[in-house]
This record gives C-alpha cells, structure tokens and sequence, in this order.
C-alpha cells in the first residue's frame, strides 16, 4: 500500500462512463492511482478505488451492486484460490470503508471482440462486509457494493455547508485537509423498520439483549433491531422474529461489524457474558451461525 | 387521536397526484382518516398522515422537503399562535415517527382559483424534530419531512424478502400485523463523513465525549461524529471542529433526539456528569446554545 495521502470520492473531470485504453492511463488521471493492484488502499485510511477485471472467481457484477472478493489466497499460475483469505492488509482497508462510510472509485475492465479497455462506472459505497467459503471451498472475505448517485460537478465544487440531496445523501464541502480536494459520501446506518422489528423492541421494552441498556428520549424510548441474517439481497434472511435481536445502537454496530457474535447456548463470543432472551423469543439456531461463519472475527 | 391501529405507507391504488374533491373523500379513500385534524396519529404508534392546508403560519413546503409546524397553541378564531406547543398529543407521534422510522403520507390542499382540492404527495420521512421560536414569538414544534422516492406497486406486493432499492431504501415485506397491510419505510441514521468528522474521532480516538467507550471492531475502532448544530438545511450548522463532537452511536442518538445537552461549562443537562473535552477542541457555546434551545427537551 503506497503511503501518500488516500484521496477519496470523484476525480475532477472524469465521469462515470470515461473510457481508458490502459491501466497506465487510468493511473495517469488518477482514477486508480495502482498499476496493477486491483485495490488501491492506503493503510489505516480506507480503500479508495478498486478495477475488476474478471480475476476473481466469486466476483459478481450486478451493475449496480457488486459483490467484491478480497484479496489474496490465489495461485499466480492458475489464478485460482488456493488458501483462505484474511481480513488484513487492503482487505481491511475494504472493510475501513464500509466503518467509515467512504466512497470508493470503481473500473470495469471492458472485453469487446480483440480490444480490451476500462471504463469508470463511478463512485461506490461499501455497505457491508463478511466472510464465506468461496467456489474453491476457501474461506474469502466479500464486499457489497452499491452505486451512489451522481452528483453534479457544480454542487461538487458548492458552498460551504453541505447540501444534502434529495436521496439524503451529502456532499461535504472540500476541507484543507491534505494535499487534494477529498469528498466523502455519509454513513448510512440502515435501521429497518418492519413489523417484526417493532414486535421485538416491544418484547424487550426496548432494552437491548446484550447490556440491558434502554434509552430514553422525549419522543419515547429507543432500541434497534438487528437482522441475524441480514434482510436482503444477497443474504435473504427472513423478517421473522427468530432473526431479530433488540438491541442498543452501540452493540448493533459492535453485531453488525463483526466485534461479537451468540453461540447456540446464548453465550456471547468475543464479549463477556450471556444474551437475555425472553421465553417467548425463539432465537433460530441456524441464524446464529450464519452470523458467526459470515460475520464474526475473532479479534487478536 | 383515534384507538384503531395505525396503518402506514401507501394506501393501494391511490399513486401521488391523485386528486380528491373533499376531505371526506379523502377520507373515504383511507389516505387521511381524520376528517378535520391536519394530523392523523395514534397514540404510542406514531402519525400516518397529514394534510397541509395552510393553516400555520410558520409551515414551509418546499416540495420535496416540508418543515411541518405541530399542532396546538393557536387561537380558534384568528389561527394566530397565542401560546406554546409541547410535545405532546399529535406532536409526540410525529417525534414517534422519527424514531421508529415510520413513514408519513402527505396531502396537499390546492386552491386554483375559487376552486379547492386536495392532492396526495406521496410518502415522506420525518427526518428530524426540534423546538423554535415562530413568527408569533410563541414556541412551535417543527419537523422536517423529506419525499420518500415512489415504490413501484409490483415491488410494494413483492416477495417475502425485502428488496433493496439503489436508494438504499427497504420496501419491508407487508407482514401479519394488524388489520391491514402495514409496509414501512427504513430508519436511516444519516451520519455524516467529512474531514472534520474524521479529525475529532482521532482527536478523542474514538473515544465517546460522554461516556469514553471506545468501540472495537475487527475493521478498526468506531465513533460518531455529531454535529451540534446540524448541518444543511434548514438549521446550516458550520463543519468546522468546533460544532462536531466525538460520540459513541447510543450517546449521539440520544443527543439527536433531545435527551441531554451540554452547558456551556461543559455540565451536560439531562444526563449526569460533564463531557470530556480536548485541549485542541475549542467548542463554539453558539452551537451548544442552538442545540440547547431547540433540541433538548427535560424529561419529567
């Protein structure tokens, strides 16, 4: 990883769409500012842009959600993967990402006939990370990409104060703060709101079922429900109450990112203690450790 | 307030810029089921509708984001502000709807002419709430709608997983629970990643100012950046290190909503204790004072 300062978010002048004979050219402009890495990370700060080439074989390209494989593990003969992924070096970077809400620049390599070129498809954000046994059997590390909007040049280079869009989205103000104009998309913290995650929150009184907290505001009291097994493409768990914890903001994000996970018995891994569960609450067993296979890092 | 349960979201077959001739129309058709307030709530499950007809003077419709005046304080016969709100009654749901993320249908009444009618606009989020000074002088409830993008009728009867939009919305399943179809829009908790969020978090490293949890992930460590005074419209707080502080997720919702505040002495008020502030972190007392006064509500 190179150690100059990341820059993040869209490159003066190049739109999604541009096309780029080579990888030197689209290095030059500073799109991906690596000559061969696909991953263009600078350590400690986040990943600031990736190219897909069709190298990795659980790669998918859904246009705008891309679900990306880390990196490492591969054979350099045969390309195939040939031991486990980690969750370091630009892989972490990837999921530094996804903590700090910053928006990652995207090229896809283009095969038409002879003739192979890169186009820019434009800013991503990384919304969510986790491990799982790849095509080879290998553990590898996947990323969710999903294609922010465009904004426009003119309320890129905007006023002072941010100008939230319609989509909610927001377009801080270019700070001095190293050596280049850096742009970051927000963090959006999806809290689904169902009738399953209300019932949950009702159960418990909106007490959170690793540390009892319960916050109270003058509109009322509260608390978060998390997906186990997150709703949606591409985890599809389903909205049913065994697949929903109540819990305080704080140990969502701490569940959602990975800091801890429940072992079948209830008991917590990667915290001390036990998850309170209320005798009406049947907790699926089988959402559990797809949260612990997917999502659970132990830390060292 | 009615005793029904509450139906969110969209009423089927009625698409934004259907027109209705009346209030009992409207009515009828389930979109409003108030025939006279402009606020349809329940008690303790949140707002379902509203109906702008102009009355407050301190309302601002901008199309897609609305700034709502509550309800309450006004003199019968002139429609003047004559007293407070408090957040109570209707103005409580409308908070309601903050936190739980519930959507709210918005009708619009149409004067042409001599001619009236009302137009249903679509579905809104209430994105946030807080307490000012109106036109009167009197204290008026505020809440800021933002247009929610319109869900196509297939997806709205989809299947029974939800569906991420590109907008990062949820169309939630329409699950068993209560008399009618209830779909529900998502809670997101918009936290904002520019320069300046980055720089208090390792100002504090990721410490929380008020409690000094420092939450661990296998991506790196997790703080919020809160902006005092928020930014954008309609409150355009400054990005600048001194209107952000450094909290842990529970601590920045509870601040968001109007739980505690800080003195400018550093005491917080709703909460025990002082916050933790850095040397380097010169708090501007104009941006605590916003907060204060608009935000913070002391509990009973």
């Amino acid at each position: 990883m190179a150690k100059s300062t990341a820059m993040f978010g869209p490159v003066p002048g190049i739109r999604p769409g541009h096309e780029f004979a080579s990888r030197l050219e689209l290095w030059g402009a500073g799109v991906h500012r690596q000559t061969q890495a696909g991953i263009s990370a600078r350590q400690g700060e986040g990943a600031e842009s990736i190219v897909l080439s069709g190298g990795y074989e659980d790669d998918e390209d859904l246009g705008d959600t891309i679900l990306y494989t880390g990196r490492g593990g591969r054979s350099a003969e045969s390309q195939q993967q040939i031991a486990d992924q980690t969750l370091t070096g630009a892989n972490a970077e990837l999921a530094r990402n996804v903590l700090l809400g910053l928006p990652v620049r995207v090229t896809r390599k283009v095969t038409e006939g002879s003739r192979s070129f890169y186009r820019y498809a434009g800013l991503y954000r990384i919304v969510r990370y986790w491990a799982e046994s790849g095509r080879s059997g290998h553990r590898v590390w996947r990323f969710q990409l999903e294609a922010l909007p465009e904004l426009a040049e003119s309320s890129a280079a905007g006023p002072a104060t941010s100008q939230p869009t319609p989509l909610g989205l927001v377009q801080a103000p270019a700070a001095g703060y190293g050596p280049a104009p850096r742009r970051a998309a927000s963090v959006l913290r999806l809290v689904r709101d169902t009738a399953v995650t209300r019932q949950v929150k009702t159960l418990y009184d909106y007490h959170c079922q690793v540390c009892q907290t319960r916050l109270s505001s003058p509109a009322g009291p509260y608390a978060e429900a998390a997906h186990v097994q997150p709703l949606g493409a591409p985890h599809h768990g389903p909205d049913v109450l065994a697949n929903v914890l109540c819990l305080c903001p704080n140990h969502h994000v701490l569940f959602d990112y990975g800091s801890f996970a429940v072992a079948d018995s209830g008991e917590l891994l990667g915290l001390p203690g036990r998850l309170l569960v209320a005798p009406r609450h049947p907790i699926g067993p089988e959402f559990l450790a797809y949260h612990r296979t997917r999502f659970y890092e132990p830390q060292l």
